[in-house]
C-alpha cells in the first residue's frame, strides 16, 4: 500500500484554536533544526523567556513554554502546586473548569466546586462565600476565559479576592492571553497557564506558563515529590535556567519554539495594547453583522470574550450541514459546540492573526449564504 | 527593545538527537495549518497510525502519537500500566534507565532495579534471576538503545524472559525505532514508546508509542484512575479513534504531526529493512574513520548500537574545545557526554536522515582536524 504526503488545503480557521498563522511564524517554523542544547537555541530560549514576560506583563523569573499542550500546562500548574490533601476551589463555568476539577482529584487534593452556568462568567460573590465557609482553603483556580462557551470572567477580582484568604491562584488564559487584558504581576496571579494556538497564533503544541514567587515557594516547600516527572517543574527550571546553567530534561521542541518566538515577536511588534484593540474591532465587526443575520449571543453582553463568539443555532438549522458547507465551499472552519452546547451553538474565534477584517467579512458573507441555502 | 526574527544556521546534527532532517519533513512541517478536528486531518491522523504500525512493526490498534516529547510518552507508559503497589523490575544501565526507576517511584510501584555498568547491555540472566526472586513481579521495563552510552540490549531475549514469568514490558525504543530492528508483535512487547527526532528523523516534540491488547487490559481494569489527565490513555485513545468516534481531548500539535507523517512516508518509501541496513553500513564507515584516528568506542562490538557512535575522549583533549570547534568552524554538531560520561565521551549520532555518507566523511575529516590542531 502506497503512502503520499499530505497536503492540507489552506483554510481560513475561525474555530476555537487552532488559529490561522501568520506566513511569517509558518517560515519560522521550518528554519533548519539545530540542537537544543545549541549556544545559539540556549539565547533564543533566553530571548522566548522575555518575550512571554511582556505577553504576561510579568516579572515572574520562571516564565517559560511547556514543551506540550495547553491541557499539559494546565496539569504542569496542578500537580505542582497542589498537594495531597490541599483544599482547592475550583469555579466552574463551562469545559474546561470541569477538567480542572479532575485535575485536582488527579492530584489528591480535597476538592470544593463554585459554579456558574454554561455561558456565564464566574461570580465572584460565590467564590468569596466559599472562602468564607472554607478558610482553610490553600488554592482558587478558575478559567478567565471559557473556551467551550465564550465567557470571561473577572480574573482581576477573583484573585483579588483570593489573595484577601491567603490563596494562590490557578488561572487558565489559555483563550485570552493576547486576546484581551492578562496582567499577571498586576492582578497577582500565581500559576498561569495558556496556549500557543489561540491569541498568540502560532501551531499548536505548546503552553506558554508563568509561576509567580510564591508559587515557587510552594513547589519548593512541598513535602511530596512532583507526581509527573515530565511536568516537574523543580525540574524544568534548570532546563530553562539562565545561560551556561542548562541541566537536560528533556529534547526541546526546537522548530515549534522558532515559530512560538517568531509570533511573540509579531505580538511585541503590534504592541499588547493595539492587539487588544484589534481583537475588539473585529468582534465589533462581527457583532454587527451577525445580529443583520439575526443570530444571538449566548453570552451577555458585558460577559462576551471578543476573540470567542458563541451563538445560538437558529431553530431547524442543523450545526454539521453549515459547518461543512462552511468548510467545503469556502474553506472556512467555525467551531461546533462543545459539551452542553454540542449541536446548539457555533463558536466563532476571531483568535490573533485571525482577527482581521478580510476574515470576519467573508465569515458573514459565507454564514448569510449557508442560512439562506440551508436554513 | 527591539526583537528580530530568529534565523539559526544550518548545523550538521551528528548528536544524540534532534538530528538532520530532511527538506521534505520541514516543507510538510510549514504546510497551512488545518483544525485539528477537520476530517482530512483525522484522514491523515488515521494513515500516520498505519505508517506507525509499519515502524512498530505491529498490528497494534493502539498506535499512536503521544502529544509531548519522548520523555512524556516514557511516562505515559508508566502512569498507565503501573497501578500502585505493582511490582516492576527496571533494567538499567544509563540514564534513561534511571529514569524509569523514577517514574516507577513516582507512580507508586514497588521498585526492583537490575543494574548492569554504564556503557553495557542489560543481562539477560540477571533479569532472569531477578523474576525469579520476585515472581510476584507484574511489570519489566527496560532500554533498548541507550541513547546516553550507545548500549543495545537484547530486546527480544529481555522480552521472552519476562513473558516466561507473566509479565507486561515496557521498552524504552526512543534511539532504536527505524535504526535497528524493533519487532513489537514477534518480540511481544506490551508498551513501546519512542521520539519523532532520532532515527525517525522528525521535529522533537511527538512520542510514537504502541500498546498491546493485553497492556489494553491492564489499563482498562485498573482500580483507581491514572494520575495524569493529559496522559491517561483511555481518554487519549478517544481522540485517536477511528473515523466519525473522534472524542475531543486536548488540541493536538498539527504541525509536528504533518512532519512526522512526511518522516515515515519516507522511511514507508525506503523500507525499513534498507534503512537498518543503511544505519549499518554508515556505522562502519565512521567506525573505520576512527580506528584511524585511533579513537575507541566505549561499547564492546556486540553490544554497540550503530546508531549512536560513543567514544572516549582521548588524553589530554578537552571535551568543550573540540566540541565548540566542530561547531564554530563546520556547523557540526556532536554529543556530549551524559552523566557518568559527562567531559569522558563523545556521543556521534547516525539517525535517520542523518545517516548519510556525506556526513560521516565530514564528521572524520572535521574530527582529525579539530584533534590535530587541539589535541
Amino acid at each position: 500500500m502506497p503512502f503520499q504526503s499530505f497536503t492540507p488545503p489552506r483554510r481560513i480557521l475561525m474555530g476555537p484554536g487552532p488559529t490561522d498563522i501568520s506566513p511569517r511564524v509558518l517560515a519560522a517554523l521550518s528554519r533548519p533544526t539545530i540542537g537544543h542544547l545549541d549556544p545559539l537555541f540556549i539565547q533564543m530560549m533566553d530571548e522566548l523567556k522575555s518575550l512571554l514576560k511582556y505577553a504576561f506583563q510579568t516579572e515572574n523569573d520562571y516564565t517559560m513554554a511547556i514543551s506540550a499542550p495547553g491541557s499539559a500546562g494546565m496539569e504542569a500548574c496542578f500537580v505542582n502546586l497542589v498537594e495531597p490533601g490541599d483544599k482547592v476551589i475550583v469555579c466552574r463555568n463551562g469545559v474546561f473548569g470541569e477538567r480542572m476539577r479532575e485535575n485536582v482529584l488527579r492530584s489528591n487534593g480535597e476538592l470544593i466546586t463554585v459554579d456558574d452556568p454554561w455561558g456565564r462568567a464566574v461570580t465572584p460573590e460565590k467564590l468569596e462565600a466559599a472562602l468564607k465557609e472554607h478558610p482553610d482553603t490553600k488554592i482558587v483556580a478558575f478559567v478567565h476565559a471559557e473556551t467551550s462557551t465564550g465567557a470571561m470572567s473577572d480574573a482581576e477580582s477573583l484573585c483579588r479576592i483570593a489573595k484577601q484568604y491567603g490563596c494562590l491562584t490557578i488561572v487558565d488564559t489559555v483563550t485570552s492571553l493576547g486576546g484581551i487584558p492578562v496582567k499577571v504581576d498586576e492582578w497577582q496571579m500565581d500559576a498561569v497557564y495558556s496556549g500557543s494556538q489561540k491569541c498568540l497564533a502560532s501551531v499548536p503544541g505548546l503552553s506558554p506558563v508563568t509561576f509567580s514567587a510564591a508559587a515557587i515557594e510552594k513547589i519548593k516547600q512541598r513535602g511530596t515529590p512532583v507526581q509527573s516527572w515530565f511536568l516537574d517543574q523543580s525540574l524544568v527550571m534548570s532546563y530553562w535556567a539562565g545561560n551556561g546553567k542548562r541541566a537536560y530534561h528533556h529534547t526541546a521542541p526546537v522548530n515549534s519554539l522558532y515559530a512560538l518566538h517568531e509570533a511573540l515577536v509579531l505580538l511585541h511588534d503590534e504592541g499588547l495594547e493595539n492587539a487588544w484593540q484589534r481583537h475588539r474591532k473585529q468582534h465589533d465587526h462581527l457583532a454587527q453583522g451577525l445580529r443583520a443575520l439575526e443570530l444571538d449571543f449566548i453570552v451577555p453582553e458585558a460577559e462576551r470574550l471578543p476573540q470567542l463568539n458563541t451563538i445560538h443555532i437558529p431553530d431547524g438549522v442543523d450545526d454539521l450541514t453549515v459547518r461543512s458547507f462552511l468548510l467545503n465551499e469556502y474553506n472556512l472552519e467555525i467551531g461546533a459546540g462543545l459539551g452542553d452546547f454540542a449541536g446548539r451553538a457555533w463558536r466563532i474565534g476571531l483568535l490573533g492573526y485571525g482577527a482581521r477584517n478580510e476574515n470576519v467579512s467573508l465569515c458573514l458573507k459565507a454564514l448569510e449564504e449557508a442560512l439562506q441555502q440551508l436554513g
